[in-house]
């Protein structure tokens, strides 16, 4: 019998006790012995849930039992995640968390600690849910030099854009449906702003490339400014607009960003709608793989954390190999990144060819004034260059 | 430093060699030591290719020597590469392979043997290419109990239906083109009657659902008899046909088998067309998740063989968990196999009503002696008592 302790019974810790509990069996016979939860930690009292036989108010009986091996941390934020993982990494527990905020503030270090003490720190669940992205790239592509990532990363803001793309509607209101659908937040500023998305794309690049990628250096752009005349115009384009969490590793550097680009029916990011989650990485063995599924809600996330319980047991008192360096990783400036871009224009088509060469305009009937293009492949600061007060808006294109 | 053996230089063997060649430095990094390989055997000369210099015709210099921790066997068949393997695992060294045949037939010995021995035999390269599902099975949606897996796990059939789909063409003229692409092979039986599905999905139900499901006992139907018709109604219907392996488990039993099945726009395969792979996985907790990729091909392949050598060669004398048990998976009987039932009728509505109950007809202006229904949910023993003479053709619904 392995012993574990939950940390924070909210949406998540309720489901890994569930999933704990609904697959004990199964459980059992995978990791050869049970996996029993000796104590869920919050500060909240839950009259009637069955959490109450194991509930506890003072991290120090999960601290200082010496039975608990594996603690899962599903508290969010950094305080008091943060100090509560350390101590238990140092107290040579293992530690397993859906806590993306904590993994990018903090990962490089926690995973360090884990070394040192013979543990492990499993995230599987803080990138895309229930989609195994981590393991795969700890343990899967490791043969690949990773060449790209290009994540639908935010179910709330690919919901949000889904359905402008669908119903026609503008931000505010798919926002607001969202928001009374559950899907988003009251202040959901972590989501639209692509905060959430900026957190994920660092994990998963400091994974693939090998150095630590910090979340701050990430250059991150919300939806907030993305308008109904967009959808139409990608749909004029048979594209459609995704809120890409991306990063390229290439002979010039490598690159992070988060913002919404343009993806187009080949690309297997352009099928996934809704709440859903994809990741797309390119390897330059394997080619283009995806990963595809749930990157939300109580049960998929759960699975994700409980699946990293499974490894701890199996792997107790013996890390598990991984290639995140603590080295930083210098990132290439924006302004050397490339993209080609889509570009509203009001002005005539002999400007923006003066300043963008041969273009393919595009023209809504509902919009007289401008009309389209996309650009070839060009880097930020050369479009920069290009761009004069004719440009309405740019939109990368993937 | 890590010695490997290659046995069998042919496209995989080659694809592995150029892996871990090209990506040798980062693949060093990631494991902590250098892998490098000592002998390729291959009963062929290869005249100026680097392989020359560790080439050997003797199986005996890999057995007797004690360096060669990691020995990857790309031979295919049955012969010799089940002897070699066996007499691999027994020295004390790791086996990583892509030979589907000998996994489904004797993988559950030889994980055995690799269990006694404290070392590991590992397939990851047998299904689905460069796509990780086995490592996903293995290691990561470790917390679900899985309900259900279906696979495009043959490229060449599913060339050949995205051809037949997408330029109206027969059967024997897309299979023709395939070969002269070499998609398809000479003598593409395996292929396109569903030999080599039907041991794809033995192998991933018997890791999903951890009894050991014999591919014999999996019920096999290949796409020979898919016409153009077929693909017209599918068309009409707003589906696609794929070959698709598949198994479940359910409250009645585990069923599994491989057939060309219909498959509507909101299931994810929907959209893998050409020679990809994709396999999707449901778990009681994740729910659906999706993996997708290059499923055939030297360098994919060899990317999942190479990644295989990399844990292998991280996992020295210490057997990865896996929940395949040697115990044998009775499968429920085909008859009482559920699915939908896409049907050619050539009767009147009313004997199609008095067969199957209310069915909504869909006809095609250039078949005008029949039309076509979808039946609901029922057993294939139902469908086989309410299926009269009228009955041109049935394919399921996935």
């Amino acid at each position: 019998m392995v012993s574990a302790a939950i940390m924070g019974y909210g949406t998540v810790g309720a489901g890994v006790f569930k999933v704990l509990t609904m697959n004990r069996e199964l459980i059992r016979e995978r990791v050869g012995e049970e996996i029993r939860v000796k104590y869920v930690l919050d500060l909240r009292e839950f009259p009637g849930d069955p959490v109450t036989d194991v509930l506890t108010h003072d991290f120090n009986d999960i601290l200082n039992d010496p039975d608990v091996k594996i603690v899962v941390e599903t508290m969010g934020g950094l305080r008091p995640s943060y100090d509560f993982t350390k101590r238990a990494l140092l107290a040579g527990k293992a530690v397993c968390t859906s806590n993306k905020e904590l993994v990018a503030e903090h990962g490089v270090e926690l995973r360090q600690i884990a070394k040192e003490k013979n543990v492990n720190y499993l995230f599987e669940a803080s990138c895309g849910g229930g989609i195994p992205i981590i393991h795969v790239l700890d343990s899967a592509l490791t043969a690949d030099e990773i060449d790209s990532v290009h994540g639908i990363l935010n179910g709330t803001t690919n919901y949000i854009l889904t359905q402008m793309m669908d119903e026609g509607r503008e931000f505010a209101d798919a926002l607001k449906e969202a928001q009374a659908l559950g899907y988003a937040e009251r202040n959901p500023e972590a989501d639209v702003e692509g905060w959430d998305a900026c957190r994920k794309i660092a994990i998963l690049s400091s994974l693939a490339y090998g150095k630590h990628i910090s979340y701050k250096n990430v250059h991150t752009e919300g939806i907030t400014a993305i308008d109904a005349a967009d959808m139409a115009y990608a749909k004029a384009l048979k594209m459609k607009i995704r809120l890409l969490a991306a990063s390229g590793n290439t002979a010039e550097g490598v690159w992070a960003m988060v913002a919404p680009m343009l993806v187009g029916r080949k690309n297997m990011l352009y099928n996934v709608d809704g709440v859903l989650n994809a990741i797309l990485v390119h390897g330059n063995a394997v080619g283009d793989t995806l990963f595809y599924g749930s990157g939300a809600g109580s049960l998929p996330t759960a699975s994700a954390v409980a699946g990293d319980v499974i490894s701890a047991a199996r792997h107790l008192n013996r890390t598990m190999a991984s290639d995140w360096k603590a080295e930083e990783m210098e990132l290439m400036p924006l302004d050397e990144v490339k993209h080609a871009f889509f570009v509203r224009f009001a002005g005539t088509e002999e400007e923006a060819r003066a300043s963008f060469g041969e273009i393919t305009p595009v023209r809504l009937p509902s919009l007289p004034d401008e009309f389209g293009f996309v650009t070839p492949v060009m880097a930020e600061k050369d479009f920069k260059a290009a761009a004069t007060d004719r440009v309405v808006k740019r939109i990368r294109i993937a």
